[in-house]
């Protein structure tokens, strides 16, 4: 079976109700079935093609975890107690792989919970005063006790694209990608944009060519560490390419024979496509179906 | 003319690469047509159809400024000066009536340097370590002095859609709409979810409906305070309702003529569609038009 987005099709109920209701977050902290799921950091512990649980602790609090969901056994949870983090959004090593190991609504659930225990980590203050927050909502949100603020998980948008040319698109590459990848070119979102006024400015920023139209593909939620992928194709009206060297090592149109050997990441494919857990491998395979 | 959706369209050029470059900040700050826009509190001045701004005083310092970007005039900066806001995201008075006064980009222009105003206002605290941070990046980001944490300005994802069944379309109201208005639903993306994953969700937990597909259809920035709005269409499985009466007061299936008085504001109309200021408005109008 082709493998699908990484970190997407995630099963849990995330069980919005209980979150806001103490007596039932309780009773699901206090289910018999009741897990926490385990992660070393951030990185995930698999046992199979699954992600490690264990039963939680006889003196666990409930304010010291995010419940996560329901599954077919019961209430998952996962703790946020805060611990010392890495700085920065760093790729856990063998992110690529994941998606080898684990099915794929386990590594959804993954990203899902290491953007939500990634976020707890780091928002520990309040951005409006300074003073402590406290974990609400079953892990859902942030309280301070100072100015009353609430804070919420963070989720960053970013568009990510191919400009389309007569029957090519664009791939770039940054100077930290491996020798010969190349991606779709891809830069966040900002207050006051639209998705499709957002792929235009980064095109136009990055490579310096006018977009005609935006079209919408797909999205993918990518945990490093909160990011919403949202993929387009937008045809422009020139091939003429004026690089963000700041940005971009490289960039080159390439027709579908070339897409369809860098996917299939043939020997002399003129580039590498990213692998399946990314969603520019799919954006590239969407463009090539169309 | 039709109006658009509300906040799009804008036409500065956001000139990123000044945003790094203290050089070429300092002298976009110092250029003789570089301009302040004026707000009071979050709202805005407007002269004639027109956003007011004024030349930036003698005094000013670009490290208490955001560059909005350049026009055909020259440079756009605001001020970020910490303000003592209303608490919460609340819609300045009036907002509603702004697409009828405003040009579309001065509107698209007014929302972007709201959100960002609005977000230096409450993240003045680094939430990493509760020290104060300083804006960097010509007001594009804020550092940490103590830890050196860089935070972006929020832009938060939100899902409004449409479910579908049989011709008909969902509309529900809150309890704070306006008497017989009902508009699309809608609620924030969470980590972890695609679009078409947080509209499913969303529709199950409100509504109690399943979807079998989601379709994107257009996005809007909505600045009370920084929301992405995503708008989508899904066809459900039944018809059948389980409201969750926190979110909603009601909920009802509307067939194409319902939803033509009802963008009419008829005055019969079985409910009154939301104003074409808000992504729902054209939402239901994409749909009548499919």
């Amino acid at each position: 079976m082709r493998p699908g987005v990484g970190f997407t099709g995630g099963i849990l109920d995330r069980a919005d109700p209980l979150r806001g209701d103490p007596a039932r977050l309780a009773e699901a902290f206090a289910h018999p079935q009741a897990r926490g799921l385990l992660l070393e950091g951030l990185a995930p512990v698999i046992e199979g093609s699954r992600l490690a649980t264990s039963p939680l602790p006889q003196d666990a609090q409930v304010e010291d975890y995010a419940l996560l969901g329901m599954d077919a056994t019961g209430p998952v949870f996962v703790s946020i107690l805060k611990k010392e983090l890495p700085h920065g959004a760093g790729l856990t090593p063998g992110v690529w792989d994941l998606q080898r190991t684990l099915e794929p609504e386990e590594l959804a659930h993954y990203g899902g919970a290491r953007s939500l225990v990634d976020w707890h980590a780091r928002h520990a203050y309040c951005a409006n005063c300074g003073n402590s927050t406290v974990a609400v909502r079953a892990g859902w949100s942030r309280k301070c006790g100072n100015c009353a603020s609430e804070h919420f998980p963070r989720v960053d948008p970013v568009v990510i694209m191919l400009a389309e040319h007569e029957g090519k698109v664009l791939v770039g590459r940054q100077a930290r990608f491996q020798p010969r990848q190349y991606s779709a070119l891809a830069g966040f979102l900002e207050p006051g944009e639209t998705i499709e006024e957002a792929v235009s400015r980064e095109l136009w920023e990055e490579a310096g060519v006018r977009t005609t139209s935006v079209r919408y593909v797909m999205s993918q939620p990518w945990p490093f560490p909160s990011s919403l992928m949202m993929a387009c194709i937008a045809p422009v009206e020139s091939p003429e390419l004026t690089l963000d060297t700041t940005e971009l090592e490289d960039a080159m149109w390439v027709d579908r024979d070339a897409v369809r050997a860098g996917l299939a990441r043939e020997e002399g494919a003129p580039f590498l496509a990213p692998m399946a857990v990314a969603i520019a491998h799919h954006l590239l395979r969407a463009w090539l179906e169309e």
